[in-house]
């Protein structure tokens, strides 16, 4: 457990009984944490938490505060959105200080701006915490930038399952798949085989590098690197479960220059995996 | 100053002479920062920042550690990339603790791949710290979520000039357009007339909700909400400057209910703003 007044958190805002801060958790290590969330978990009475918060970021809550999970994951049992929104409406009634945290950012396929409407509608305070998205730390931790001066000017985020647990009808996969050279999936392993199928029918190539990074920046993290074509096959094979971002495009190259996780236990990286250096040299010579 | 030996940092990596960390400062809150970014700028020896880092960050700079700008703004004159690579390499191998200090995250339009690709061609040892980007943690303070169940399930982030200064030719507008009910863009404020021209040909409605999001999260931070047929036109009569983020998309709307920070001034907030619990309950009714 962390002291409350700790220096780096003087000037930061102090939490109000009553209040709700959604609060995001970042994607699992601890230390991507930011100041207001860790100020947050300092002050709080009650941390309502779900599923893809990383067990080591509760670790950061103030000691006597009460810690209440209510996760929701593809295909098990949970708690309905609409009682979690009640839940967090009459803590602030009771006159708690609500922190309601999320893995990543509240506000990138975490339904934070429905429970910030409940709040709202119900006339209670809340501050928004922004946390660093899985889809964009995540894959910094696995090598991978989602942009790259090289490869790309536009990136796409998608969620691979809506609320039905289905795949998002709403979703123009002729346009994800023209509209930017690398798409970033959020919960899209249940259903990668019709995803990875209706984008290859949109146009992008079988060959295309696509990497599943599971349990991203904690202990467990794990890599398949593989392509558009075989991502879903590969994933049945490897057995990994989620939670895990997709990623597609020619930034997963850059992985075996880029992986500095896998240095600090001896990787060799590879100085110019996208061999631009290279062509620019024979370039010159031509 | 801040302490370097502060509770909050304990267990995170010790910074070892002749690395480079290239860590995202977050939006400019320095309450956004990341404990690893607070951690980092507690070593170093120093502290290479760039044009998008907010004043507030450097505060938590190691007393003693230099501090130096090699920022770039579209249209000023600034350091070359390569030259900026050069002096990360060079530091390093004088044995200092170099931190690259990026505004928002360093992989997210940041050109953090390429100083890394720097490093690992020179062989320096680096580490990537991911920050809360713009894009999504600046909007969270304007109360506008990059995504939001009953809008989208997609979002589109895209840069409005590369490193030429020009709109990247690579981006695909009819992709664009089509491919995510939001779009988010970064560095658009110079080209947004063509930019907005080119999405409504490619078939965007030009009374689209859309704001620009000036130097979000901090105390400066302003937000003029328009459409995207008129935003080129009252961003002129405005007259505000970058740094911008625009977004396009009906969650904009939802600033009406989640403009928290205006909140914390007195604004009233408006709990349906979509007017789906409305149409909700007409469909109940009839």
């Amino acid at each position: 457990m962390i002291e409350r007044r700790d220096a780096l958190l003087d000037g930061l805002p102090a939490f109000e009984p009553g209040w709700v801060w959604l609060v995001g958790a970042g994607p699992g290590d601890p230390g991507l944490m930011t100041l207001h969330a860790v100020n947050a978990l300092a002050q709080a009475d009650v941390v309502v938490y779900d599923a893809l918060v990383d067990g080591g970021v509760l670790d950061y809550a103030r000691p006597g505060a009460a810690i209440e999970y209510a996760g929701k994951r593809g295909g098990k049992p949970s708690p309905k959105q609409r009682d979690i929104s009640l839940k967090l409406v009459s803590l602030a009634r009771a006159g708690k200080r609500v922190c309601r945290l999320k893995g990543g950012d509240p506000l990138v396929f975490g339904r934070g701006g429905e429970e910030a409407l409940a709040l709202v509608e119900a006339g209670i305070s809340f501050r928004i915490v922004p946390g660093v998205s899985a889809g964009i730390g995540g894959l910094a931790y696995a090598g991978i930038p989602v942009t790259h001066r090289d490869v790309n000017h536009a990136v796409t985020f998608l969620t691979g399952h809506d609320q039905t647990g289905l795949t998002p009808s709403s979703i123009d996969w002729v346009g994800v798949a023209r509209g930017a050279p690398v798409i970033v999936m959020y919960m899209a392993l249940k259903h990668l085989k019709p995803i990875s199928a209706a984008l290859i029918a949109a146009g992008r190539v079988p060959t295309e590098p696509t990497a599943i990074v599971v349990s991203a920046t904690t202990g467990a993290q794990k890599v398949l690197e593989t392509t558009l074509g075989a991502a879903a096959a590969d994933l049945t094979l490897s057995g990994v479960e989620p939670p895990a971002i997709v990623v597609i495009g020619e930034v997963v190259r850059l992985r075996a220059a880029l992986d500095w996780v896998g240095a600090l236990t001896g990787r060799e990286l590879v100085a110019d995996p996208l061999g631009l250096r290279a062509s620019e040299a024979r370039g010159k010579s031509a």
